[in-house]
């Protein structure tokens, strides 16, 4: 019998269980990462060190998350997840240390600490960028990330259109050519919806494609990705715009001084918040049919617009 | 009856079979990279020009040509094997781009037009040669490259492994840390394998992936596209070392002036060219299960040592 002088054991709230989850996802695709990426040896080490550097033990790991999350709704491995998350870091890291370099952001900091080519050097950072989106497809076409072939070729064409010339690559374009313009409300919309947008959706529909589910069930998942993740870029300008280096680990106020397009500095950061809230919201209003399995996808939406870091 | 008059119709000799082979493999090649790539619109449309700038209406075609040429050994559909002679071409010349750029090998010319960075600028050729990569990936996981799944999951790990860490970016690292350095025979030719050898590699065996070829048959043409991938890069780096800019299209003894690790400069270039001849002989040597029908990877073999362009 239970002592009954102990305190009672409450459920966490989802804002504790929340954190639990990530933290254990990001530790789950530490562990991936880390197995996957390959260890410094020969003459080429100096390039497998900088893919370490620029992948392992940075940042929240949302887009790991997402995948993991979405998965467990369909009772998909979690080594099988895992991989796959694994691979959707890998093409993030490459597009942050390509982003990060003199010729595009110039950024000296990256997770609160120096960016792949202040710790390497520009052409080591170029090439670890390239290896990183290359393992990525590798790693989803070995036969350990799913049973089923044509699974994997799912995985492998979503992730490819969400982070090509059509997708993340396309919307950097866009920004970099923006510096400096005055764009409208709709073109900062699509500008951000491809730059950060469609990972973070391929993140939400990866586990539908990994559980074999209904179209329906992959258009929902793919539907909260895509709100979720246009509201997570205005949490995001609004940090950089209202936040401090140290709070969140990138020099802040980058945005303003090179006159990068935000929906901040078009709408004001009040209006902007505003927004950020109604798309997460609406984020959540597409987890209906799950019930109460997607309790951490809807605790995701609510943090994401919520945090302060 | 034929004039008895009028020349001998003598059959063309390889040399003029395999002038007019390349020439059809590379007028396929671009007709599919001109489907495949994105046409230029929308605010991004400046990444999709660079993107065709780069890979369009340029180069010999060898690697395309070893993929459409080791896939007629097996009776395969022009149309598939032209997309994947499409997505290496592409992953060459994502390579071509950022090794071009300033950090990296820093030049200004490429196939006797301006580099992409210099016709472009740096950011956009770095994004070109990221969404370059993506579509290289994409192109083979569609249904159109091959009916059977397993063959599409086997084109993608061939060619992620012939291009990444492990492969041409590890080579391209190896290349630009031995800048200055002297490096031995070994090192040379372990460096100018990955940088180079892996991808024509891949293309010799990528016919005998899409053929669902024996074992037996991939590796023969894995040991040949081993061994001309070798004589290859001796006789490239031959005429670097002896043509002219004019000849080649590309900034001529730039090799030299970068200080960079060549078996010209190691062994001389008497004897380099021969042991480019020797390799090419050895590769021919990995061709006697074929047959007649290899003639012209034959033809290739001695073309390739025997170039003067």
């Amino acid at each position: 019998m239970p002592d009954p002088t102990s305190p009672i054991a409450l459920p966490p709230s989802s804002d504790e269980a929340l954190a639990a989850a990530m933290k254990e996802a990001a530790a789950r695709v530490e562990q991936a990462l880390d197995t996957l990426l390959p260890r410094p040896e020969g003459p080429e080490g100096r390039l497998f060190e900088a893919m370490r550097y620029a992948t392992l033990g940075g940042g929240k790991r949302l887009r790991a998350f997402l995948v993991m999350q979405t998965a467990a709704l369909f009772k998909v491995n979690a080594t099988c997840s895992a991989r796959v998350a694994a691979a959707v870091e890998m093409i993030h890291a490459y597009s942050l240390v390509h982003d990060d370099l003199p010729a595009m952001d110039d950024d000296d900091l990256r997770r609160g600490k120096p960016s792949t080519h202040r710790a390497f050097d520009e052409a080591t950072a170029i090439l670890a960028g390239d290896a990183l989106q290359t393992r990525a497809f590798e790693v989803l076409a070995e036969a350990d990330t799913h049973s089923d072939p044509n699974a994997r070729l799912e995985l492998i064409l979503a992730l490819a259109h969400a982070a090509g010339g059509r997708g993340m690559v396309g919307g950097q374009m866009i920004d970099i050519d923006a510096e400096g313009k005055t764009l409208t409300e709709p073109e900062i919309i699509r500008l951000q919806a491809l730059k950060t947008g469609r990972l973070i959706q391929f993140s939400a529909e990866a586990g539908a494609i990994l559980g074999r589910a209904a179209p329906a069930q992959r258009t929902a998942l793919a539907w909260y990705g895509r709100d979720l993740g246009a509201a997570f870029q205005i949490a995001d300008d609004l940090l950089d715009a209202l936040g401090t280096t140290e709070e969140t680990g990138k020099t802040a106020g980058k945005d303003e001084a090179a006159g990068k397009a935000t929906l901040v500095a078009l709408l004001g950061p009040e209006r902007a918040r505003h927004q950020a809230e109604m798309l997460a919201r609406q984020a959540i209003s597409h987890l209906e049919s799950f019930g109460t399995e997607a309790e951490l996808l809807r605790a995701l939406a609510r943090f994401v617009v919520a945090r302060r870091h």
